[in-house]
């Protein structure tokens, strides 16, 4: 793992209290925000949050970074708040940064966004489920404003058709903007399914399953779920031996043997911890990171070229949100300001963007690690 | 969803300051514990478990209860402290734990407590490949020798192995006592496999993906990794009437869409949303939370029987602990210890049965709301 | 199992060369058709069909029936040709088949047929890809101007658009009209590629692996390919009783076990054996019996009612077709006319549908023979 | 695709009538084998296979080969026995298996033979699921004795447990000698467990679809069911020029796009179309084909060496038998001659291992067609 001594890192290091202290000043210096440890809701403020409040868990917090971006929403220099209890983590996503940060940086691609809810219709035979899909079909106008009708900025894109056994599945699928978007799917399926039930006479469940919120699910995999992105990263062969330290032969031995072996194992993609990262930066931002066991699969790559590697990263299913929900707090708040991502017509696609990045510089680094036999090493010295 | 006011629910309710102190005074006066609100740990006690330490992220906490627990390591009544964002999510499962306290509690079975650790040997030919096989086989008790002798309290079970194209997978399988063991069982494989590459020769990679740490897989649903526990109550349909509120008809047609639409999606079980239980103990309890991404499979099914309902869980992969990583922290510790589980032979095994049993109250509870149709309105009053 | 001699059943029994020419005459008489079991194409006509050939293997052929079918394309009674090598299929597809015409035969409903090819596009960086993904979209129908040209029967629906990593997959989805369409769909998804190649500069791999071909998936599960057809049927207790001699109790038992344990097992749907009835029928009758693999997965269920069980079953992906292949042969084309799909507009929706209703039937038999515990002695009896 | 009278191809080509027959003789002079090809079973030998008998189908048979394998059991010269409909198949095995040849061979390795029953048991609570479970720890001896009964060929090896929810699978593993067992393994878990409910009085249900008997399932590729087989071979770069016509810059990137894009689709394990080769050799020599839905799963993968390619396949689950079943038919039997193993204490084993070389054969000639570019035209050329 990485030397933190290193002359490649620049977020000052050490484990006093000083040491925090020194970061803090250190990152407003670098960016301006003077980040105020102590900010803590009163209980008035958590209606919504939590029943039952009986005060806070502290979550330990560090920083990783320079996290560089080149994305449709992200771009520039970012230093990414983390929560986590596994050493190593925050070190080893600050190598995977530094080292594409030398070589460039990260491109990201905002592929999509569309969060769903999958209700489902029950029917007595498969005539009356025939007919009530063609009814369906032909009334998505009319749906549609019943359902846009729910909230300001969620947009019904479309309602796809699952017709299996004596169901309709209808899955709602929307644009809800800045939001994650959970509750806007909820009641605009609920006041929609009321209106469908009320014309055709037909009985739902509400949630169905299908679109397997937050859980993995091959569904998520194939066609998304909230943010779709995709990631990827050039580093260079001298880079790759100077701070990531992975021997190129064991890296090529690694991308041979992980898809076979995972597609065994039966995970959704290939890749190696997505979730280290995602409970660390959801934690830090006020997201659900229960959330987490849904959002956590991917594809991670490599692919040898001239004198480099390439990386890349598809994330298919990001249920991230800058507005709603444990955003509005305001330790929470505060990261989302120091990411940029706290306002902004596109702000929770900017968040997505940051995430995908900072995850694929983890996978990086700790693919390198195992690629350079200093995994247990690290996590011996790291780790507890 | 509950009504707060209820005479079923005996926490105190209410969200402003008084409330929050009202419930610990209430909680003291229950348990005898007087929960300290202000823990906190010193940056320099973050070695291990942070770098960049830049502070704490306070998640909202609140009390869910009672339990009550008949389990082969757990038994009798807990309140379980639980970290989330999502409004709903602390009442929801108070909601399910007094119904199943009203008829009698859940009881809770544990299977096993197995960790594992994959590593994969690379050969140039399936000869060698087999030859290295059988070398494996035969000098088990030397390979164990060397793996128990990295820690006090892991112990190597046994060695399984899968071969695959040129590859043999060697699945270390170790009881790694009340902790968590990620760590232990890295450090057993690596010195394992130092030792059979010395003897052999061959060529190896640490993690192959197998285990699929941190990842929902086939592998671990049907084999189990950390401990498997299944937990199970029946609730009469009195009370499923006036708690649950739910409609008999209604969970039955549930019950009959559910595992085919699930399966269509290809999750791995089917359940509703084990992973929020899950992460808002393991944020309770110094759990590393990233791993809900790999411990949130399961199988949740209701049997209709003759005057009520029997619910059941399995979850097949849990790996928590109760000693290392962050169960050492001041808050954390404090919470394992109003659970029981800050010391003890058994306190991992007892941590994983009340969770289980947590998580069988939650999964209750959401299936009532939407069997009743609840849902939306539940998330409305409590959500955001 | 079915007692041969019962009263129920109308095809003539036994085992002796007598009785296979009485049961031929039988048929002769019930259908009006003289199955000409000489039939023999010279070698010269297998040009297409096979390379090296040597001569022919005699597959035991034998008829189920008679089958009632309801549905949007079959209608009426059909019997059916199976070809197979296990004992008690035949019989028990009968039994079935007799037990839903007790009750007034099988409805199906054809939902869609959409056979498909998935070519990928590769790039060096996202960009590129973003900008392809673009251009496909916007050309779409001179792509589809292509595609058409290369068959008269083909006709190119849409292209579905996959972006992972730095590829592109496009889905070319086509109505393949009568034929099974694998190789109209090659032709088509090749040439368009070439003009894709010729305009855009892009490089691609004709074959993604994304559409599955002769493989189960969940891409295919969830979103069919080739026929997709649900059949149902209500059978009433006392015919249960009679003729499928099942116990209520172990019937429900059954489905409450079924979807939880394939579940864990990791299969594509949750039913018994659908490939049984797939390969007797597709071998019979000229299809490629290779996609078997490809098309045995999907869904089975009962629903209990008030005098009665409701068996439905989902099959979302039959690549069947009645022209082009193996349905030109002479003995294969003489069972498609027996079944009425040698021609006609719609002749391979037809025969999806028959397969459907077949299928079913031969499900609900061997549920019922597990239900009554005759599983294993049936096939004592009719089995090697 | 192969150019048919290219000098590399020994078998004699051609589509005339007398091509057919100088084949045969041409066989014959080779092998000595003089294939009667109008042997046929009469109906009395058709007890056990088929009921309704009404005649036999006719598929097209064709010979590849010469296939060089060295295996543990099958080692030598043979030529394979194949039915198929589908163009280019017998073409495209014969190219694949003159390159693997040209280059010594195909090395298999035989890991193990396991078939499986795995029938349920239900409880109402989880205490006797427990102590049943128990029980059958403690009594494998007298349960052995009791399913080893059964059969004088197969041999119980073990009995996995697999408790989930309120049940507790039982999977039956055994050693079936040269059967393909499947009526072996029912049987002996008939008895086993009937014996089981006499002395714990424990219900069950015979099939709990477990051991996904006729389907793909995670289950069967993890744990194999069975035969588990492991072919390999190395290919030169002159012989993948001139023979597999394959550019191997395009080889390369198939093999980095493959896996990614199966596993996004969700097939078991990533190839191109085992079930062609299986289905073409289970018809041609007596094997329940339906089994092919099963056994069409496996890793295909390529590895680039300094002047060649290694090629490697991996088959989990092939439940074929040389004794049983369809095997006893005259013409079936007679393939079973033409590969040797008609007789011999591990005929089925070198069956297998026949089985699987010549299923990587067609791999690698339809990876190099796709690679070549020549896929679609060779489908073109030899198919309808």
């Amino acid at each position: 793992m990485a030397n933190k001594k290193s002359k490649y890192y620049i977020i000052p290091n050490g484990y006093t209290s000083d040491d925090t202290k020194n970061r803090l000043k250190w990152l407003k210096d670098k960016t301006g925000i003077d980040l105020d440890t102590n900010l803590e809701n009163v209980p008035e403020d958590l209606k919504g949050i939590i029943e039952n409040h009986i005060g806070y868990m502290k979550i330990p917090m560090a920083l990783a970074g320079p996290l560089q971006v080149d994305g449709g929403y992200a771009k520039g220099e970012y230093y990414v708040p983390l929560c986590t209890l596994e050493g190593t983590l925050a070190i080893s996503m600050t190598r995977g940064m530094v080292a594409t940060k030398r070589c460039g940086g990260i491109r990201v691609n905002h592929i999509k966004q569309e969060l769903s809810r999958a209700p489902v219709f029950l029917f007595d035979d498969l005539n009356q489920a025939d007919q009530f899909s063609g009814w369906i079909k032909r009334n998505f106008k009319s749906i549609k404003r019943i359902a846009d009708s729910t909230s300001n900025y969620g947009k019904l894109l479309r309602i796809d058709r699952y017709p299996i056994q004596n169901y309709i599945i209808l899955d709602f699928i929307l644009d809800t903007g800045n939001a994650a978007g959970q509750n806007m799917v909820t009641l605009a399926a609920k006041v929609a399914c009321d209106y469908i039930k009320n014309k055709t006479g037909a009985d739902f469940i509400l949630e169905s399953g299908f679109n397997s919120d937050k859980k993995a699910s091959a569904r998520n995999m194939i066609m998304g779920r909230g943010h779709s992105v995709i990631a990827e990263t050039t580093i260079s062969n001298s880079v790759i031996r100077r701070i990531l330290k992975a021997d190129m032969l064991e890296m090529e031995k690694m991308q041979r043997v992980g898809p076979t072996i995972t597609r065994l194992a039966g995970t959704e993609g290939c890749h190696l911890h997505i979730s280290n990262a995602l409970t660390a930066i959801y934690l830090a931002t006020g997201q659900d990171t229960a959330c987490v066991a849904e959002n956590a699969i991917g594809h991670y790559q490599t692919e040898p070229i001239d004198d480099g590697v390439k990386f890349r990263l598809t994330l298919p299913t990001l249920t991230v949100g800058t507005v709603g929900g444990g955003t509005r707090l305001l330790p929470q708040k505060q990261n989302l300001k120091l990411l940029g991502c706290d306002k902004g017509k596109h702000s929770s696609k900017k968040l997505a963007e940051i995430i995908a990045a900072s995850t694929l510089a983890l996978e990086i680094s700790l693919f390198s690690a195992i690629a350079s036999d200093t995994f247990t090493k690290a996590h011996m010295t790291y780790g507890r």
